[in-house]
């Protein structure tokens, strides 16, 4: 039976590295939204880089540059992670670099694994299929908050175990646990259950609750990127 | 209003530390439940170190030593962390030193704080009224499996934190919410609920039963351990 794990947060990520695993990085509000987004809709690739100044490097090529802090756009950059401004001809056969809060940072820790995705509610189903079909050590690794818990990383990580346990997989891990508790307590209204949570405040506090709504919605997409060579591609 | 968090793991403490908090440390599974039965029973006082090489400095003098690595009693000590090893004359009037693989860690890192105590299922209500009447910043902080989450401790965290947010405490902090769900969910039968917790199963393999039914019970003293130059005596 493969294994199925789940780290909270990026800081944790050096206690669960196991490099014969899939790594699937979650970040719902809004970092991999917006990256299943983009390449949903066309791009050639997203590069995730760490730091902003590495992201400020690709300027003047033929790339489309997105950085965001604390939620909001950083200066100098035209884009954020809204998941909106990845969804039109500007984005389409193009590489998208971004640098995010949490996001990034995730990937940044996991990327040795035998392979690494990117998940949201919006390419859930495929997510899980495409996992359960590859038989292997899984982590789920959620971006969180500056290394904190949050909510909607770690229902969604509930979410997928809940999905993978009930085919097979084995956990010896209390946080698959507890996510699975708090996916089929939250599943039936999400919306309702995360209006208090802390990134959602924070967030709705700086008006993007449509990014908040589209980012909650589940199966909307196939796509699932995968990192190769450093770049996020379509499976 | 008195603020309120909860931290997972002592690796994540550096990011939630305020020196003008009250930090409540838990491990459920065994030490903070022991260091309570200790001084519920009259131990003067438990010194709670890190390493066992800082426990085994105390011997051949007036103290009962006692020190636990993955559950088991270390070579050369008379005791664990088993509460039953700590209920009887041999602890009245004596100084525990206790070094354990999770709690003491906890201990150590957050022994600046302005106060810290030691909570447990079995000085529950004790613990919630105490916090209460400070009105005063908490921090619960969970000693969780060698940095990673674990059941048990969120659970209790998620009890305390449930009677103060009762009582006017505020959090921004979604493992508060998170652990709060966790409690409701599960309070009912923590027993049950527990059954397939990982620590539980590893201390269940150790044939530890009874000490894990002594753990989750609720509310058999009033006796809370607090830190005053790094020893834990009655408040």
């Amino acid at each position: 039976m493969p294994g199925l794990q789940v780290c909270y947060t990026p800081l944790q990520y050096p206690l669960f590295r196991n490099e014969d695993d899939i790594v699937v990085v979650i970040d719902i509000l809004r970092a991999t939204s917006a990256m299943v987004t983009a390449v949903a809709h066309g791009a050639a690739g997203v590069i995730p880089v760490a730091r902003v100044e590495e992201a400020m490097a690709f300027s003047g090529k033929d790339y489309v540059l997105a950085a965001e802090r604390d939620g909001r756009i950083v200066e100098g950059f035209d884009y954020g992670n809204s998941p909106y401004s990845f969804m039109g001809d500007e984005i389409k056969g193009k590489t998208l670099v971004l640098s995010t809060t949490n996001g990034t940072q995730a990937i940044e820790a996991a990327k040795s694994s035998h392979a690494l995705i990117v998940a949201a509610f919006i390419n859930l189903h495929a997510v899980c299929t495409w996992l359960e079909r590859q038989g292997r050590g899984v982590l789920l690794l959620c971006a969180g908050w500056k290394n904190k818990f949050n909510l909607e990383d770690s229902i969604f990580a509930g979410a997928v175990a809940d999905y993978l346990l009930g085919r097979g997989f084995s956990t010896d891990c209390d946080s698959v646990r507890a996510s699975v508790h708090l996916w089929n307590f939250s599943k039936h209204d999400l919306n309702a259950f995360l209006e208090d949570s802390s990134h959602r405040n924070r967030l709705g506090r700086l008006e993007l609750k449509r990014d908040i709504a589209y980012c909650l919605q589940t199966d909307i997409t196939d796509a699932i990127p995968i990192l190769k060579n450093d770049v996020l591609v379509k499976l």
